[in-house]
């Protein structure tokens, strides 16, 4: 109590003390918010009368009041604590300070959800060279002693600031000088000695003798939880987090037991199932006369639990009980923690456990068959984001790797593979049958044939939407992108990553699900898809509302997306169609052409692939919805960039290298993002939108006629701001409609720019679908470009100016404001306005949960975020 | 009545047409509405006794009814021209389509507004065969036959569709084959023969002979005028200028009055005051035995009115006091237009007169001393767009030109002088005398020296608001931007403009207030400020709420802007001052530095520079309100691009030019304007912040100190996105001032991404002022990149999908409901909250008038856009 300022005593008598044990018990599981979770789960495990060491929590609003009173503690709360002490005296036999049967406590910080940067655990408070003593005599001396020394250590660091240092010094010297390798080596003379000595380096540093008051020791342990509250780490994790500073921390105490008595004592963690396959046995693993701590510290190895079998056959049956009963009472697959005092079994703590995503699906299908959880529950319990372990090769978490450096985690899953610099030597090698990664300053859609052939793509620029990043996940291809210390050399053929040089044909491995670059090859799981996968899934199909389509233009993406059970295609990107080698002379000689004849005459040449490819797509969409996007990119980025292959086009095309040149110049842009794309280039060059609207109402009629199958293509124009330009394409698709007799089709657009939101009333006039561009609304919302953003993003996350990444989750109160106003505009005017996301929102679960929210009809996504995206829409589904 | 349906009668009586004349006056000028302008006015001049021909006017709602009842007229209308006719028939003592008195009529159109691509005029309706000989009864043969050759000619085109050219074969034969020159040679009997020939065609062409009967010859012409309503011409002109299609047109048919039928007859158009200087004199042309249509086909050369007053001394003197009535009557110049049939006068148009800006504001404040308008009216009567003519030098109207392409009208005035293509010759040409024209395909910060020392500036890339036009105009420069058509070669010393090649030192004008580029040197007329300016001005800043600053960071541009009136600065650009030759090789150091110290080492050179920059500016301003943006562009603006340079720079620094290179690549953006930029710079290098906020503090200090001025500096943070963001540069600007002791700031932030609108109520609890920055606004709000927006907005433009250029007038339904929005939610969160707008948009009265409207506390624009701001501020204080 000294430690801290004590303020005037409140007249209302506030409970703020909260005992828990076999003959009070004042807390249960649903007051996690007032006792933290420790302390809550600790307080139900003793209502239902499981062996827990008695104790008290002092709840979070002691914490609240403490940051709100200047560091003062509630003026009653010493008489709270003291009748807490007394209650577990009175439980326990023993008496605290007292030096014959010295009750020892710990102290544990408890918040709602556990934090970095918090206050761990002190053991042993209450010992001093008094008590000492009495342990020891009810124990052995050299334990007594070792409890004693871990509580000056613990203490001085924890709570006096003294440096750890130093006491480590003084172990390492006696150690040194005895000739003993290990801790436990040392004898109980030896501990004593020990003592001594750090008694005195806690004296020279802190002016003060180690406190030989039991109180103060306690107040001080107490005092030290509350402040690791404000610690910079933990206000940092919860501005990341956002958690609000008023959550608070409770504060543990309670009765220390003792594993490390004796060969009839121990300490363990356990799961109730095994937390990497989901599969029912108990798996965890224990230590012979030994401490929570020495479990952590790795110093030496525990056994599987099985051995407690033939060890300690009661207590192994008295814990699977334990454990059956848990699972039973949380209806969840627990993390436990035990010890056991002269084979007494104490339970210490029981959590949610984690697992893997194989586990987790299987734990949660397994639970409904036996009746402990409800369809809706187990869909509740899955992580969509974890679904992507189930989809891709994963990293052996227990390989060895050497970490060269750490990019975006842009596209799930793992892969290795010769380094390659250069799109076609990709091509080339993979053709020869080598596994190769393409690793790229940035990629561009001249990349796309190098991409395909590669295991993974590695670039140093670009963020989560950047065009690598996108095509990959795509493709269902690993990759990392902007991962800023790789410096690429194309002339010499290398890269360096903090001082490693890796020439081409060099191994590498990226790990796309964490960001992480590794040298050479490292262990890899392969994915499996089991039963469990497909009945969750059938039973989030049965939940959700929101429709689930996907982002496709090729044939193997479109048929990956249904196998995963998209249910239409939400954006077809026809410029993804244009750089197909057949074609992309053609699509180069119409920008090069100077006149509408010209241009036509190129696009003549285009028109019966774009045609072939809506009628693949038709085909395998069998009358599913099929949302076709008109060209979008500036026309530049179709154009060479090397000389070669710019002399090489003037030659096909038989003008000057210099007139390409100038084509070029002419066509750069400043910021391309914001240039003539788009719409712009249908009202600018009306013969492009025209030809692709064609090969749509073509192919619809020509997959009719060999199918039967009647198609409702939705064309979607892009980047519109404004009413009139809306109604000068509309007019146009209705024109050439008429000219193919093709009726039957929706006319859209994409909600890309802030203007288009604002003005989505009018725009709904002439408008039947609003498809939400949610990339480039974030982009022009916030004035972020997605291509330059690794130079400011990542520290803006770190900072917390940015809770996550925008474009991969996203941002409710400004884009999404936008989206929200657009939706309501729209459908004011028109009443059955459809309308859906094809942003990379689509495939983020808590992106999902807004637009089910404000009740969209659809999302679209990657064909491998599409069970995803299943998922996560039952779960919002639920949650409304 | 032939060529138009009927539709059924209308149980209620409507009024569709309205008599004026002496005796019967159904209008007056409050009915420009239903009457149109010309008809209102026609009626109105009636009305105060003057003489003019009598008439009807068939009203603007029978072109609605027209329109929305499938070109049919209403049902009554037939008797209510029959009734007008009548009225008009007793008050000429002639009657419509009789042989012995023909009565003629002129049909024209006259919308509320004139519009081009509407009907002009049939003259002498009623003429056939028979009235003909008529009406050479009562004048002469060959004037009669005269006549009716122009009304078959004229009805023929307007009504009819036959080729105009048809008609001009035969006059041209008949010319050729009788050896003539003029039409006016030819002589009765010709032009009998040639009447003959007309019809002929007439029935050729249409199947039909030319119509003998008077009412289906009015008929027609009445149809053609409601026909015209529609035309594509008017239709676009109608989208551009946001005139709705249902105010329709009127018809106004009168009786014609010939100024053909001798010498003592004529016809002339006047302005009632000088309309290039606006001095009081009657100003005006007229010609002898003439018809309106030879004035203006320019066959004759007219004299001047002065003449008339000898050669007609009594008709001069009635119409002279005509033109006194007139200007006291509509209290406005009015342009007139009369004629004189055998000595009797007759007005055929009054309207108000076009006139120059100097003329507008003699006119105005001569006007207010006369008694004649308020001081407010006076105000609202200047076009402040117009100012710009009295502040810079203008092509002179009447000088010969030879216009080489169009570009954009940047900023205004007009300049000649020798074509160079580099910022460093134009300064060293400059210095030796020399005036020149720098022409760059766009310019950027580095060029800013060549663009001081030229006369104007020419660019082939970039917007109304590239750098060239916004520089140029803060510098009071004349500039062309984004002419298209000007290649540069830049190697080559020398440009193509549609063929014409031009080498440096070749002359070149250009007229930046219409876009155009004038080979060589073209006469121009100089500015000169009169005391009618002064006068006005006062008047305005009497009247106006809100406050004009101005953007201003050189000591020229400050004073400029005082010097006009600005009431401080709205925004000073502080970049503008790292490209000072002084400090560029710093700002260099500092952007290649690797560590935070290297970084705190260069700044501490261009400290002292920047201190010194802000002691100017706070002198010049004397206590007014100063705003200061920190830092905005990217870096990499700062960094050379020429080879030279950078060998230069690597030298200089003693680095390699290889890591020059590198940094260089590495700083490179896909799109600069949403990159690391803005406040995001100051987040990540705080220092630079740092140092800039410490220069302006003790900039403060020090004028304090020697001048005894207390200096409010407003400091603004550009591109902020979120509260946090403005919560850390608040805290280290905040820290800067505790540490140099300086209190009495603010801190605030330009609004300009659309995402800081939408926040403006989180962001105004840290912020004490917003500056809405429009231009980046627009560009985001619309996804519009100003410097690539050439390629398509002018296309946008004259396809009226824009109606103005966003850049220059704000886009109120998108950006602008975003600045309300922001302006709202700022309040709401601070009550005080100071608002201001620095954007182009700050020079643009359609713009003030928004910016009144909302509320905002002031605007601030270039220094020669002040005296704009201030009238336009005065004008929308009015309209509240």
């Amino acid at each position: 109590m000294k430690s801290a300022k004590m303020s005037q005593p409140v007249t209302e008598q506030k409970k703020w003390v909260y005992s828990f044990g076999r003959e009070v018990c004042e807390g249960d599981s649903s007051k996690k918010n007032l006792l933290g979770g420790k302390g809550a789960n600790l307080a139900e495990m003793s209502n239902i009368g499981l062996p827990v060491p008695p104790g008290f929590v002092m709840s979070t609003e002691v914490c609240t009041y403490f940051y709100q009173n200047g560091s003062a503690y509630p003026g009653d709360i010493e008489a709270q604590v003291a009748a807490g002490l007394k209650q577990l005296e009175k439980e326990t036999g023993m008496v605290f300070g007292d030096a014959a049967h010295p009750l020892l406590l710990s102290v544990r910080s408890g918040a709602r959800v556990s934090m970095p940067g918090m206050m761990d655990t002190i053991l042993n408070i209450g010992l001093n060279d008094d008590t000492v003593k009495g342990l020891a005599a009810s124990g052995d001396e050299r334990f007594a002693y070792d409890c004693y020394r871990r509580l000056i250590q613990m203490y001085s660091d924890v709570v006096l600031g003294v440096d750890h240092d130093d006491f480590e010094d003084i172990l390492d010297t006696h150690k040194r000088r005895n000739h003993l390798r290990q801790d436990t080596e040392i004898t109980a003379a030896g501990l004593k000695e020990i003592v001594e000595l750090f008694k005195a380096v806690v004296q020279k540093e802190t002016g003060k003798p180690f406190p030989q008051s039991a109180s103060e020791q306690l107040w001080g342990a107490v005092g030290a939880v509350f402040k690791s509250w404000m610690t910079p780490r933990a206000v940092t994790y919860r501005r990341i987090n956002s958690i609000p500073e008023e959550w608070g921390t409770a504060v543990c105490v309670q009765a220390v037991v003792f594993g490390n008595m004796g060969d009839d004592c121990g300490t363990g963690v356990a799961f109730t199932r095994n937390p990497s396959t989901g599969s029912g046995e108990f798996y965890g693993e224990y230590l012979i006369n030994a401490q929570g701590e020495d479990v952590v510290a790795g110093i030496r190895t525990p056994q599987p639990l099985d051995d407690m079998k033939t060890a300690m056959p009661e207590v192994y049956q008295q814990l699977n009980d334990i454990r059956l009963q848990l699972e039973k009472h949380y209806k969840d697959m627990q993390d436990i923690e035990f010890t056991i005092q002269n084979k007494k079994l104490y339970m210490l703590q029981t959590r949610s456990g984690k697992r893997t995503a194989a586990a987790a699906l299987k734990i949660a299908v397994d639970m409904v068959d036996e009746g402990l959880i409800t369809k809706e529950q187990a869909i509740k319990r899955i992580q969509p984001e974890a679904l992507d372990q189930l989809l891709h090769p994963t990293i052996d978490a227990k390989a060895a790797k050497t970490v060269l450096t750490k990019g975006l985690p842009a596209s799930p899953g793992a892969a290795t593979g010769k380094v390659v610099f250069d799109a076609d030597v990709a091509e080339a090698r993979a053709k020869d049958g080598d596994k190769v990664i393409l690793c790229r300053t940035e990629t561009s859609p001249e990349d796309i044939h190098g991409m395909h052939a590669a295991q993974g793509i590695l670039t140093s620029r670009g963020g989560m939407t950047s065009h690598a990043a996108v095509v990959a996940r795509g493709m269902g291809k690993p990759c990392v992108s902007g991962a800023g210390d790789v410096v690429i050399d194309n002339k010499a053929r290398s890269m360096t990553i903090k001082g490693h040089v890796l020439k081409e044909n060099d191994i590498v491995t990226i790990d796309g699900s964490t960001g992480e670059v590794l040298l050479g090859e490292v262990k890899m799981l392969q994915p499996a898809l089991t039963g469990d996968f497909e009945t969750l899934m059938k039973w989030a199909d049965a939940t959700r509302r929101l429709k689930i389509r996907t982002n496709a233009e090729t044939v193997l993406d479109a048929e990956t997306a249904r196998k995963f059970g998209a249910e239409g295609i939400g954006l077809c990107r026809t410029e993804h169609m244009f750089f197909d080698p057949t074609r992309i002379l053609h699509v180069r000689q119409m920008i090069l052409a100077e006149t509408s004849e010209d241009r036509k005459a190129a696009l003549a040449h285009i028109e019966p692939h774009q045609r072939q490819d809506f009628i693949n797509l038709f085909k395998i969409m069998k009358g599913l919805p099929v949302t076709i996007r008109l060209l979008d990119p500036p026309l530049h980025e179709f154009l060479p960039h090397e000389d070669a292959e710019i002399n090489g086009l003037a030659k096909s095309l038989s003008v000057t290298v210099d007139k390409v040149h100038q084509r070029i110049t002419r066509l750069h842009e400043t910021n391309p993002m914001l240039g003539l794309r788009g719409s712009r280039l249908g009202i600018v060059y009306p013969e492009i939108y025209e030809m692709q609207v064609r090969a749509i109402f073509e192919a619809a009629l020509a997959v009719k006629k060999e199918t039967g199958e009647t198609v409702t293509p939705e064309i979607m124009v892009p980047l519109i701001a404004t009413k009139a330009e809306m109604d000068i394409l509309k007019a146009m698709i209705d024109k050439v409609a008429e000219s193919t007799g093709f009726t039957g089709y929706l006319t859209g657009t994409m909600i890309e720019l802030p203007r288009a939101a604002l003005a989505a009333g009018s725009i709904a006039e002439s408008a039947e679908f609003f498809s939400f561009g949610t990339n480039d609304l974030t982009q022009t919302t916030f004035g972020i470009s997605r291509d330059d953003a690794g130079s400011f993003l990542p520290a803006y996350q770190s900072a917390g100016i940015l809770p996550n990444d925008p474009f991969a989750s996203i941002d409710v109160d400004g884009v999404g404001e936008l989206v929200k106003t657009a939706a309501e505009r729209g459908r004011k005017t028109r009443a059955g306005l459809k309308l859906g996301i094809c942003g990379e929102h689509g495939g983020d679960p808590a992106s999902i949960r807004f637009f089910e929210a404000i009740g969209l009809d659809y999302v679209s996504c990657s064909p491998y975020r599409v069970p995803i995206a299943r998922l996560a829409a039952a779960q919002a589904a639920l949650k409304e």
